[in-house]
């Protein structure tokens, strides 16, 4: 294993560190946690918090500002952050309008984020939740019952974070979220595992010619292994089985986003995006949204996931086109 | 090798195909060139024309649009463009106030831009152009005269292109880059190779416990190989060597910039971002600029540079901060 870190056990740590100086313009840590909230001025909207482990960089923390998240808390590697932490960033994000928590569906981030909205009720902050599962690859995975969330929760932060801005209210906000995530389907494939500082060894091996297929974001297995086939052959496998599982009508449209696991060169996830348009095109299907990058990722694996959302409600599609300032959307 | 892509010989166009579709709102593709122009209106100002081989993505696409690059080419992957291509990009790009060219100084680029400058002079395009040499860890390597062009690059595409926008004239605009250039310096290390999808074996090969100091961007060799050591030393090794390459007064301020080399995750820079940190504000020097992520990539490489720039002048600092419309720069 090499990594450029100084002890792995401090990595988190000195990575907020690093983060919160070099975007200082936009976030700051809160002291002594491992919350990054953002900088601007409190104006009694909703604020919407997330996280959950490292390793997922720029998620969490990249997606706080204006417009998206007010706070995001960061576990250990690949680790749930603790409920004390979580409620800490519920303190520092309230407006006075209650908290939503944006929760990627992994047992132990479901746990501890709901046992903080609990502490966070008993002081009188409202919290409402939505967990993410938009992972269509498998159900019950290594850390999870149902289906796993992963990229997708990218674009829920955005349509979510929109919407607080405007100042809708909390109960209307836990409306929009329950109808946008059945609407967010991902797929995953992996070209190899991810080491994380302190393991020092790949969560997963796969030969030199293998590919895996669904697989989720801390290296749990995927649905089937096979020989790496051209990228227009992942990109069919992968948009088979994203439209099979939705039922999209004559008039709606759609957004597709490309998410790099964090090894993976742009220009190979433009390869992808490129073979994914061309199927879509084939299909008349009306594309009205599109995001191609390093968003979701899990440490230095390669790979990549593809995310359709199915835009039922036009709104949807407002929300993620508008300007925000975090570090890491655009 | 494993790579998400088709036919190797296809990579670039695909690529661009794929990277154009994605971005439809920003850029466009000049038909039957490797070309990626703004789509934005032209108002009469000098345009901003860089380019070089493929393989650095986002650079240099991911910097066109408002306020910084009016088009960019490719070549193919770490291969300059050829002189018909660049042409092709200085006349779509040119808005009739001349078009400034801005060139990493890498023998094949500055030969093949300056043959384009030539052709394009010939059809009355008034042309300017600025070498790159910002990289100070080694003089005369495997593809260069001098010193290499690399992630500086990305700065001086911003400082350019925001006075570009700003109306200043062509004279005006290369007298900026001639004083700005020399005040950008980068040194970079790598822990792995790069393998050109082609080629199909890494650009060179270091032991599990090694890494290499003053590489390029293409696997050109750097200044001395050694075991990996904790970031906090890595970041002493390039920090000395970049202060020690300046003259820095004491109301002189810098910025710092960590550049990701396309495999190596951003928990990773922000550690290291951290690291430098601590040794600026032990030497009390004034950092007004902070930027981090992967600009300027040598395909799956892991590694990093980081580049200091000097604020001789204030108004870089303000064109640096400037907003802009482009895929990549934030």
């Amino acid at each position: 294993m090499k990594k450029i870190m100084n002890n792995p056990s401090q990595i988190v740590d000195e990575m907020l560190e690093g983060l919160a100086y070099a975007h200082n313009e936009i976030v700051e840590r809160l002291s002594g946690f491992d919350v990054i909230a953002r900088t601007s001025e409190k104006k009694n909207r909703v604020a919407v918090v997330s996280g959950g482990g490292a390793g997922h960089e720029p998620s969490h923390a990249g997606f706080v500002g204006e417009g998206m998240l007010s706070a995001a808390v960061s576990g250990p590697v690949f680790t749930s952050p603790a409920p004390d932490q979580i409620l800490e960033a519920i303190k520092a994000a309230d407006e006075g309008a209650g908290v939503f928590l944006v929760i990627k569906n992994y047992s132990g981030d479901v746990m501890n984020f709901e046992m903080a909205q609990e502490l966070a009720e008993m002081e009188d902050i409202e919290v409402e939740t939505i967990i993410v599962d938009d992972d269509i690859g498998v159900e019950d995975s290594l850390y999870t019952q149902g289906k796993r969330g992963v990229a997708g929760t990218v674009l829920v932060h955005k349509v979510v974070g929109y919407f607080a801005d405007q100042g809708k209210s909390l109960a209307e906000i836990k409306e929009i979220a329950d109808a946008l995530v059945p609407n967010i389907h991902t797929i995953g494939l992996a070209l190899t595992g991810a080491t994380t500082p302190e393991g020092g060894k790949p969560s997963f091996n796969l030969a030199d010619d293998e590919i895996e297929y669904g697989v989720g974001i801390h290296g749990e297995p995927g649905y089937r292994s096979e020989k790496l086939k051209p990228s227009k052959d992942l990109a069919t496998e992968l948009v088979t089985k994203l439209l099979e599982s939705f039922e999209i009508k004559e008039d709606e449209s759609i957004g597709v986003f490309v998410n790099g696991m964090g090894g993976t060169p742009l220009m190979e996830q433009y390869v992808f995006m490129n073979d994914v348009r061309a199927i879509l095109e084939d299909k008349n299907i009306d594309v009205r949204f599109k995001k191609v990058g390093d968003n979701m990722t899990s440490l230095e694996m390669q790979g990549l996931s593809l995310t359709v959302i199915k835009f039922e409600d036009e709104k949807w599609l407002e929300a993620l086109n508008a300007p925000v300032k975090t570090i890491a959307w655009k």
